[in-house]
C-alpha cells in the first residue's frame, strides 16, 4: 500500500514554520507497513489545493493531509476537497455536535465561524477530535482515500493514532507489511570510508536498504527493511547489523542506535565503575553529554571545567611546574588533570582534555584543533595527542569530546590495542 | 517568478529526519521576491527522482533541490538529473578540482567514491562548496532552472546565499532590493505572551514582517524588511527593534541576535569581572554554553560539575550538615555551591544549580522540574527556587541553565528588582 502526505498552509509554504507533522506521519505509516512515496506542501490557495488533491488522488492509495480545518477564512481544506470530488459542502451532524460539545464543555462562545468547521464535503466520514475544536474527515478522491487532519501537532498526532492508523490497518487485512529501521553509529571514519567498507551490502542483502548520515562527528549507518513476517524481518536486520559490525570493526559505537555517552555509561555500570572528568578545551561538553543519559548519577561523579591555570592547580592539583615547563596544552598536563579528577572524586577512571578549540589561540607547534587527552585507569595513565583541521570552535569541541569518550569506550572494551 | 523546493532522501521521506532545509530556502527565496508554490520530498530512488524532476521542470521557473550529492551509492541526484534531461554524466573539471582540493587541504584520503562527486550531468554549471566536499550544480530541465545543493544544512545555507540567491537576483534583473532581518531573542515569556505584547506592530510598521520562532527555551522575534535604499531600511529596522525592546522590556536578551551566553560574557568583560559555576542538575551545560563563546577564557574561570554529594563537599566545600539537613536540592545547598565556586576560583561571581532534571528522581515536595539556583555576587548571595513542568531531561537542563544565566544577566544589568 502506497501513501503520500500533504501539508497545507502559508506558514509552512513560506518557511515561517518548519513542518514536523509530515515526518511524524511518515514514521507512523511506515511502522505499520505503508510505504510513503512523497511529501508535498502547498499554501492556502483553493485552486492550488484542489489541483494537488486531484493529482494525488489519481496516483496513490492513501493520503494524509494536515492543516486548513480551522474556523477562519484562510482555512480552505474542506472547500477544496469538495471541489476536487465535485460535491457540495454540507453540515455534518456528527461534526456539528462534536464542535458544539467542544465549546460547551470549555464554556467558550460558539460563533458562526465555528459552525463552518462542521461543513464537510458530502459523502465524507467525520473523524472525532478529542483535543481540539476542528473535526477531521476522510473522503475518497479518485482512487485514493484521504484523511484530513488539523495542523496543530498534538491534535494531529492523537487523531492519527486513534482514527487513521487503525482504519488503514483494517484495510490492509492480512497482507500487513512490517517496516523496521536500525541506526548504527560509527566514530572515527569518514562517510566515504564507511561507504567503501560496506560496498558488498546490496548484493548480500537485497531485501534491505542502506543509508549513511553524518551527524557530526558521528557517521550513522541506517538500515531499512520491510517484510510480511515480523520475526523474519528482525532476524534479517540482526544478520545485516552483524555483517556491518564485522566490516567496520571497533569503529562501531553500537548496533542498537545507542549514543557514545550511553554506551560508555552502560559499560561503566556493567563494571560497577565510575568516571570523573577534567575538561579544559571541551568546556563542559563531556559532562553535558554524560549527564544527558538518564540515571547517569550512578556512574558520573564529577567534572572540573578548569579553564584557568589557577583552577587546574587549585582544584585538580596540577603542578605549577608542569604548567610552566610544558604549558596548559600538553600530554603531561592532561595526565595530571586526569589523575586529579580521579583522585579528588574517588572515581574508577579519570578523563581529561586540554587543547585549542579556536578560532584563535593557535601557535605553530600547537595549532587550532590540537587536543591532548589523558585517561587515568585503575592501573595507569594513558595520554594521547590529536590534531583536527577545523577552525570552528563548536565542531572542535564536539570532536575533542567524542574522541575522549571513544578512548574510554575502547579502554573499557579492551579494544585500545 | 515562481519556485518549488524538492528535498530528497530516505531519511526525510521515511520521517527519520525532519526537513528544516525547505523552510529555510522558502524564507530566503520569498525575501528576494520569488514566490514559492510547492515543496516536495521523495526518497533515494532514481526512477521516482527522475520523474519528479521532469514533473517540476514542466511547470515552474526555478527549483532548489537538496540532498543526494554525497559520495555513496544512495546518492542518486546527479544520475537522476542527467536522466531527466537525457544526457550522460561527465567528470566536471571545476567540480573535480574542488573535491580534490577539499581533501588535500584537510589531509584526508581521496578515494574513488569521492571522485563520483565530480560526475555531473553534461551541460551543468558547477556550484562551489566552500564548507564541504560535495559540489553543487545548476542545470536546466525542461523550462525550469534547477539548483542542486547538498542536504547538510550549513553547506546548503552557505551555497544558497553565496551562489543561488545572487544568480536568481541577476535573472530577475530589476533594481536591487535589499533584504535584511534581525533576530531578537527573548527569555521568560511564552510565544503567545510575546505575540500579545507585539499586537500593534503591523499597523505601526507596515513595510515590515514580524515572526516568532521558538528555539526552546528562547522565543525569538524575527524582523524582516525589504527596501531599495539600504540606509533607510537599516533605520527602519532600528526603529522597529527599539519599539519591540520597549514593549517586551527586560525579557529582551539582545537586539542584535546575540545569545544569552554571549550577552552575559560581554557584560562580565565590560565590568572586568569573572565567573565560576557549580553545576549539579545542569551537568555541564552552563559551562558548555559559556565556552562556546570565542575568547571566553577572559571571563570564565571554572565550573565544578558536582553530581555526587562527595564532590560537592570535597571540591566546593559544601558542608555535610547542610546536605544532611536540607538535601542536595535546596536553596541552602545552592548558596554554598555558588559561594564555593566563587571562593576556590577567585571569580567575581559564582553561579550554581541543583535540581531534578528527570525523567525520574522526583518526590512530592521536590518534583521533576524543580531547580534551586544560587548567585554569589561580590556583596551577597541570592538564591531562587523554580519549578518547570516538563519531564524531558534535556529540556529541563536547557531551561534550568538559561534561567541561571538570565539571573546573572539581570544582576549585571541591575534589572533584578
Amino acid at each position: 500500500m502506497k501513501a503520500e502526505i500533504l501539508a497545507t498552509g502559508d506558514e509552512i509554504r513560506s518557511g515561517a514554520l518548519v513542518d514536523s507533522n509530515s515526518a511524524h506521519i511518515s514514521q507512523k505509516l511506515e511502522e505499520i507497513g505503508v510505504s510513503v512515496v512523497r511529501h508535498s506542501c502547498v499554501g492556502d490557495d483553493s485552486d492550488i489545493l484542489t489541483a494537488i488533491l486531484k493529482e494525488i488522488g489519481s496516483r496513490t492509495d492513501i493520503c494524509v493531509v494536515t492543516g486548513g480545518l480551522g474556523p477562519t477564512s484562510d482555512d480552505l481544506t474542506s472547500e477544496s476537497a469538495a471541489k476536487a470530488v465535485g460535491v457540495e459542502l454540507v453540515i455534518n451532524k456528527k461534526a456539528l455536535s462534536s464542535v458544539e460539545n467542544f465549546f460547551k464543555t470549555r464554556k467558550r462562545l460558539f460563533t458562526s465561524s465555528n459552525k463552518k468547521q462542521a461543513l464537510l464535503p458530502r459523502g465524507s466520514e467525520c473523524l472525532f477530535n478529542p483535543v481540539g475544536s476542528a473535526p477531521g474527515f476522510s473522503l475518497k478522491i479518485d482512487r485514493c482515500l484521504f484523511f484530513f487532519l488539523p495542523g496543530v501537532p498534538p491534535e494531529m498526532r492523537r487523531m492519527l493514532s486513534d482514527k487513521v492508523l487503525p482504519h488503514i490497518e483494517k484495510l490492509q487485512g492480512k497482507t500487513k507489511t512490517y517496516c523496521q529501521n536500525r541506526t548504527i553509529p560509527t566514530f572515527g571514519l569518514t562517510e566515504a570510508a564507511v561507504n567503501e567498507k560496506l560496498t558488498g551490502f546490496p548484493d548480500l542483502f537485497k531485501e534491505m536498504k542502506l543509508g549513511l548520515r553524518a551527524n557530526f562527528p558521528v557517521i550513522q549507518v541506517k538500515l531499512y527493511g520491510t517484510g510480511e513476517d515480523e520475526n523474519n524481518l528482525n532476524e534479517l536486520l540482526n544478520k545485516a547489523s552483524e555483517w556491518i559490525s564485522h566490516k567496520i570493526g571497533k569503529r562501531i559505537v553500537s548496533v542498537n542506535g545507542s549514543s557514545m555517552e550511553r554506551v560508555v555509561g552502560d559499560l561503566l555500570i556493567g563494571k560497577k565503575a565510575t568516571i570523573a572528568v577534567a575538561e579544559s578545551c571541551t568546556g563542559g561538553l563531556i559532562s553535558h553529554l554524560f549527564t544527558n543519559v538518564p540515571g547517569s548519577s550512578v556512574f558520573f561523579l564529577f567534572s572540573g571545567v578548569t579553564y584557568s591555570n589557577k583552577s587546574k592547580i587549585k582544584v585538580l592539583g596540577v603542578s605549577p611546574s608542569t604548567l610552566k615547563k610544558y604549558g596548559a596544552v600538553h600530554e603531561e598536563t592532561a595526565k595530571e588533570m586526569a589523575k586529579g579528577a580521579k583522585r579528588i572524586s574517588g572515581a574508577t577512571y579519570g578523563l581529561s582534555t586540554t587543547g585549542i578549540a579556536g578560532p584563535d589561540g593557535g601557535t605553530e607547534s600547537k595549532p587550532v584543533g590540537t587536543v591532548c587527552i589523558g585517561l587515568a585507569t585503575p592501573d595507569t595513565v594513558y595520554t594521547h595527542r590529536f590534531h583536527f583541521s577545523s577552525f570552528n570552535r563548536l565542531m572542535n569541541k564536539k570532536i575533542f569530546a567524542m574522541t575522549a569518550l571513544d578512548l574510554l569506550r575502547r579502554e573499557l572494551l579492551d579494544l585500545s590495542k
